[in-house]
């Protein structure tokens, strides 16, 4: 895309008066160009949330000072919790897989298709059977076995690659190893998994098995920023499948795995346009 | 309708070769039509499942006699679970409901437009919101008000309500008591009941906000079976809603509220039809 | 609702620099407080669209006076296509219909429950069906029964009646009547219909028949406003039901008017709360 | 898998009493167990459908008889249409594309991780972009580039390579050459297509642009057997998306690809699996 460059801002304060003008002023009077604004207030919390977007060919503020800046004229008077990002600075993920390949096929798939405005530097896994795919997508794989013994010393090596590329984000998809609270703590809020529920409903291991047995006419996926609570953390993106009385296990497996490829898509491609917004351990999506 | 008079099997029992063609000789052979069959197998549990309907105009045994003719011909030496329904016997289902009508209203529209095939003799409430919509409906309406102190009496007196209506099957159309464990065993997998979330999660009281706190992207409905365990029957139908990030909890009440109605529409009409089988707190549902 | 009232901006312009700053300015220099902006931009057309409502309560500008100084302050200058509307006025909504009557007993229903901020002081139909329905909800009931000789004077009895209760919209819950040129244009984008299929699919009549005819595996409910082109006005609202493959053409009926029902009741909730902008024969809808 | 093997009947005819009877006794009455059997009579066309599934291992009629059997005891007295397949014989499919590898890569994907009972010899292109691609999944890759003079030419090379490859069925995914009356006739209800919107509604080239201008609040995609009429063949599957106010051409082509990949995975899984039948330019889809 040639598209110009763009700043991305999101915010988020307790609600008052005038929150959107003071951010729309800031902008018009610096010569940005708005392209999208979205906001909104919880009316049961009364806090304001907030979403915008600007061209910055014609900005009088430089790139290199608008946090600075932003943050004296507009957040901290108004308290705001906020980040800003640049549409021309790609993201870069890793992708952790384990035995099952639907969603890694289907990221590479976007990937080399150019849909997704992304850097994926390494594929990092436990097992081996998804190294001749990364070979031939061109995508470094790594190789690290896990078991009780070397799993901290696994997650020291997985930590050191993820910084030697300079990784921003990790996609879990569907890599089956619990990742411990110091991993975790390394990338808060970067880390995106695809649970095959829809949760709450359903954590943990199994869940087509506990779907079946609870004889539900639904089976979900959830895609979710992973705490240090398993499976608890921010919901990003969920979708279901009906099933029918006929389906056994294996067939909810299958129709699972085709709603966990495009609900796990989906989540990336919100974390990547910066449209997520993490409160009190909920996201609100810009969408 | 004037369509002719049909016998429906529903039946399941361990699986082994031949069964189906054993049931549909033993109707091939009295002269019966059959007009619709579904069946299948669980091939996780090796269990069969069937539903039957055939037309009874030259059946060659008569009406009165064929539960017994099956039993000594097919059922017992297969050891099947079983039931027949006859298709010209209108069902009488009684409607509770307390305070919330979105789902009575959705009953009494189809009652009234002949939708379904059944009788609504009476409708019982907590409370008086709706007698004069009952009325209009030309339905008569109990009020029997439900404390602590008189829930034992004022059951009893349902119950006799119910006995002298001569009903088969209780609607709970946001009904918000919870029934006794002796009330619920008078109508086993005869009282239908919605509840406004996507069980198993979100059970008991205030789904919505439950939903709401934990930011799920979707909201559900479950009609189900009462069983003495709350909230845990088995599931007959559900369905989803999607939600935007700016709904607050009276969005989610007012989207869910057009689910609750369609499911627990749904779920009325495959009791009345005959097309639920429960097999270990699961229902099927041939559709 | 005890809520204050607020102004509702609905507008839309060319594409330029500073529109949104310009209207929050205008809001917020006189002392309204934004509750609600909903923008963007169509990218293929360069078209800017927006609604913004905001708090009237401390608001500087008199109600009667805001129309003509928000002409003369922004609207004017940048050649917008606008309309503010008070959410403290409450819309007139007259129902026509026919001989199908899930629709008005679905919209009664959320009448009496004080679901929508609306009046429906008529309901008017070519038939007798619903006559003691209306008469149960206190609504007048006209009957103006429609043959090809008495269109002209008829539809001239209803513009009377129309007008008489100074009707603002006309919903036509299965109304099965072609409007007349000279009655659409009474009421420009204020008549809103449901057709019973995905349009552009199966306009005209019957089309369930086509739709079981082609083998369609999904059925479809569309509202749009009326035009004086038959079913090709702008589109408000659409949904769908999927169809199984032993569903026959009553079985369609029966699915697909839940469908109408909970579609039209979204269209009219969307042209009550102001949330639509119609551009080029297409509906913007502000969800 | 190492089920054993089974044979699938389809077939339909005029209803009349004691059809499935018939055909149970037959399987019955030679030892073969019934794993599966869907039936229904359309009750508008008078028109009974059937599929029939049953395991061959103690089946008294030899594999390479059975047709000549069931014609003569059974299709031919009934005058059924009628078709026999067996589960362990893998159909052999070839696959053609142009330039949106989107349904490619997901078909590869599938194949590549054994989800679907099939082989494919073969990709046929009338462009290069995704050469390398089939080689990373080591299937042969026909480059046949077609042009108004060259299309006859290049039909016929396309049918001797399917021919020497013995091709039993072909997926057009997202192929955009409309093939030849004589072509099609090589392989009737044997080629699948998808097309991207929900037919009957926007057929022809770009559907997401006329969906745009059209105002649908869905899109659609549709995959249907290819007959000589162009995008009128009888319809396999079909599902939909809900779009935006907000979403311009490109948003309406990233979210349609989605749900274009996933239709036709599913139509591809009901030809391999024998669960279709045609009737009237209308699929029987037994699921």
């Amino acid at each position: 895309m040639t598209t110009p460059a763009s700043a991305i801002l999101l915010a988020e304060c307790p609600d008052q008066a005038g929150l959107i003008a003071k951010v729309t002023d800031f902008v018009a009077n610096n010569n940005g160009n708005i392209i999208d604004l979205e906001q909104h207030v919880d009316s049961d919390d009364k806090h304001f949330f907030m979403r915008v977007e600007w061209q910055l060919d014609n900005f009088k503020i430089p790139r290199e000072q608008l946090q600075q800046v932003f943050a004296e004229q507009v957040a901290t008077p108004l308290k705001m919790n906020w980040q800003i990002a640049f549409s021309d600075v790609k993201p870069r993920l890793a992708i952790f897989v384990s035995q099952h390949g639907h969603c890694l096929f289907d990221i590479l798939a976007r990937y080399q298709s150019g849909e997704w405005h992304v850097e994926i530097p390494l594929i990092i896994s436990n097992h081996r059977d998804y190294e001749s795919l990364a070979n031939n997508a061109g995508i470094p794989f790594y190789h690290l076995p896990i078991n009780a013994a070397n799993k901290q010393q696994q997650e020291k090596a997985q930590l050191d690659l993820l910084a030697e590329h300079k990784i921003d984000s990790i996609v879990l998809a569907r890599y089956m190893q619990i990742l411990s609270k110091d991993f975790i703590e390394h990338y808060p809020h970067q880390i995106i998994n695809i649970h095959h529920s829809f949760l709450p409903a359903f954590p943990g291991a199994k869940p087509y098995h506990s779907a079946h047995e609870r004889g539900v006419k639904i089976i979900g996926a959830t895609s979710h920023y992973v705490t240090t609570e398993l499976d608890a953390g921010p919901i990003i993106e969920q979708d279901i499948v009906r099933i029918r009385h006929n389906d056994n296990i294996e067939d909810l497996k299958r129709k699972g795995q085709d709603n966990e490829k495009i609900v796990l898509s989906r989540a990336i491609r919100h974390h990547l346009q910066h449209e997520i917004l993490v409160y009190k351990n909920r996201c609100i999506v810009f969408v």
